[in-house]
């Protein structure tokens, strides 16, 4: 009789994570004290934060506060209960009506998180014989969504990173009559490109494929007025479904997407990932209605964000470092090398900079680097502080 | 040459929604202006709330919601990242600690949302050559995580709804050393029935499989001091995880999960939902913190909520009706039609009382049915109202 082997063994075996605190290298989960948007507190120490989602700085802004306590007062701490039950309160309509019209599509629909946004289009509108069409680096979130409508009957092909070459060859493998949605990030989450998107929509046209764009990092950095990816190429129209999340530039919790009418509305009727789980907070709401308001009426906002992560981009390449290819509010400084991503991601957090380290699983052996990322308020020092600190640890351990 | 078939078309073919709101009928998505617990208003009339998960009425508490605008004022409306990240702050590690203490385990991981954690721990769990063991009645939030680990190349076998003799058929059935996790409701969502788990537990044992209970509707319900199903046995020690939400009782939005060590560090180290979704707000985990300290200090809440139930279940089984079996917060009237429950629900609706309607695709054909829930400050009043409009209505459609 064979033994039955021990769901958990996995947990036991697993060590790496104990084994890099060993070295006192881990930089996973540490607790913020507190924060002021580019300066932050950690054990009792300030440092420069860069490496937050918060690329306005909104989530500190004075108003978006209020606003969220106000929803609070009226609306209590939670709903209680999903969209389609009993957790719709007037705030979300309200914010799903500004963002129609903010992003220009006829129809928008909220998720409680940005992760789940991915689960409410891709398996509910890619079914049994029908195609995901993805790109190889898209976030978690659309990877896991394309696994569970794989899990549900869905087939998957995958295209080399932005490589439209690639995108037509897989694009003429699938047979010819099965229903496709192309798959995509607007601006990409590790390094921070930007997809070829006029590109893109020629070869959905080309091939009658419906669009989907994950504009996470996109939103309040790049577009009109930061509308993100498909305004800045201009082609709102042509980009089916927009989605993106609250809790970067719109400095909440939550996701949403947005177009055509009766898509939104059977996604709406049909996905679970929104009708079986609890609505956004009335907090988190009122926040992005606030943040949305302020995006409308401070373009300057995005200036200055584009200005400051040009600004500390160029101080790192002139330092000699290598970057992945971006001109959003992210840049990724590649280091190649477990070990050392994590002694230089150690030396910053000593010498006070706050970075994201990026190593296995999260990416692929040899891709292993610090990503940094920039808000509107970072301060001058604040961007000198992080360009001598990588260019003094980068020399130390010969990275430059 | 075949023609491609436009993915979308089955979103335009899509009208069961359109036609019910024609009927004037449409029972989802039902803006609330403003909510004072067990009495809400729609569209400028007074309701009473007879189906939401607030079941201690805590949203609303004068100290939880203060906690939550503290915790706005100390650290913005978002932590712009993930858990993993920059997303953590001390009041994260703080309610782990404390829900991890309360539920009597070693260790607990916050989800941004109840929905993700299930996918936090099945599909992170439960791998290649490697069975889920579930009930078909669980919730769709399991589902929706079974479903992806599935994609990801788990097996999964389902037992039938809370049948322990089918549950020891099916754990038979898989091959003799591959490892096992089951997974079940501890309350079932739809009918309020608690998991048959001294029974469960046994059947665990003799096959070697690990246990995870998800105790969303279980906590502040059932159990020493509302601490949810393995407590009402005594069997916290012998079910491996526990997880639940914070929509529900503990007033707020996000999961959780508890257990050993190992199991935790590995799921908070591998889990995409976890380390790819922005964490739960300042705001929501202070509203936690806050519910909890009354859930400890005030156990008579839970029996005045088990009371409420207990008085409406009576009043309608004296009235006639056909319940689900319960003695948890959850009343389900069961009307197996689909008209019927629809009319049903407008003319509660009509006469101010607001319940949840259960038709396809959430339920099968023949368990249409209306669900109730109630709340700890739900007072006389309200629940006599609730028998007397269902009593009227059910006479009139010939129900009861």
């Amino acid at each position: 009789m064979e033994k039955t082997k021990d769901i958990f063994k996995k947990c036991v075996d697993f060590t790496l994570a104990d084994e890099v605190k060993a070295l006192g290298v881990y930089p996973f989960f540490r607790p913020i004290d507190d924060s002021e948007g580019p300066v932050v507190s950690f054990e009792g120490r300030k440092f420069v934060m860069a490496g937050s989602n918060n690329y306005l700085g909104l989530t500190n802004d004075p108003s978006v506060k209020q606003a969220s306590i106000d929803a609070i007062n009226k609306y209590g701490t939670s709903c209680s209960g999903s969209r389609y039950m009993t957790g719709t309160v007037k705030l979300h309509i309200e914010l799903e009506e500004q963002l129609a019209d903010f992003f220009e599509k006829e129809r928008c629909l909220l998720f409680s998180t940005g992760y789940q946004t991915g689960q409410g289009i891709i398996p509910t509108i890619v079914q049994r014989g029908e195609y995901i069409v993805a790109d190889r680096d898209n976030h978690a979130s659309l990877v896991a969504a394309s696994i569970m409508a794989i899990g549900g009957g869905a087939s998957q092909v995958r295209y080399r990173h932005n490589d439209m070459a690639d995108l037509e060859r897989v694009l003429q493998n699938i047979p010819e009559s099965a229903g496709r949605l192309i798959v995509s990030d607007g601006v990409f989450s590790v390094s921070g490109e930007i997809v070829d998107l006029p590109e893109l929509v020629k070869l959905a046209k080309k091939y009658n494929a419906r669009i989907v764009i994950d504009d996470a990092h996109a939103v309040g950095v790049i577009g009109k007025g930061g509308r993100g990816t498909p305004s800045e190429f201009g082609l709102v129209d042509e980009v089916d479904l927009i989605m993106g999340t609250f809790s970067k530039t719109f400095g909440s919790l939550g996701g949403y997407v947005v177009g055509e009418r009766s898509v939104i509305n059977y996604i709406q009727h049909t996905a679970a990932s929104l009708i079986f789980s609890a609505s956004p907070t009335p907090a988190s709401v009122a926040a992005v209605l606030a943040t949305l308001k302020i995006i409308r009426n401070q373009p300057q906002l995005t200036e200055r964000l584009i200005a400051n992560t040009d600004y500390v981009r160029q101080g790192l390449l002139k330092a000699g470092f290598t970057l992945m290819p971006s001109r959003t509010a992210i840049v990724t400084v590649l280091i190649a090398d477990q070990m050392k991503t994590l002694y230089f991601w150690k030396k910053l957090f000593d010498a006070g900079v706050y970075v994201n380290a990026f190593i296995r699983p999260g990416v692929m052996p040899g891709h292993e680097a610090l990503r940094t990322s920039f808000m509107a308020t970072h301060e001058k020092e604040h961007l000198d502080k992080v360009i001598t600190e990588f260019s003094t640890i980068g020399r130390e351990l010969g990275i430059i």
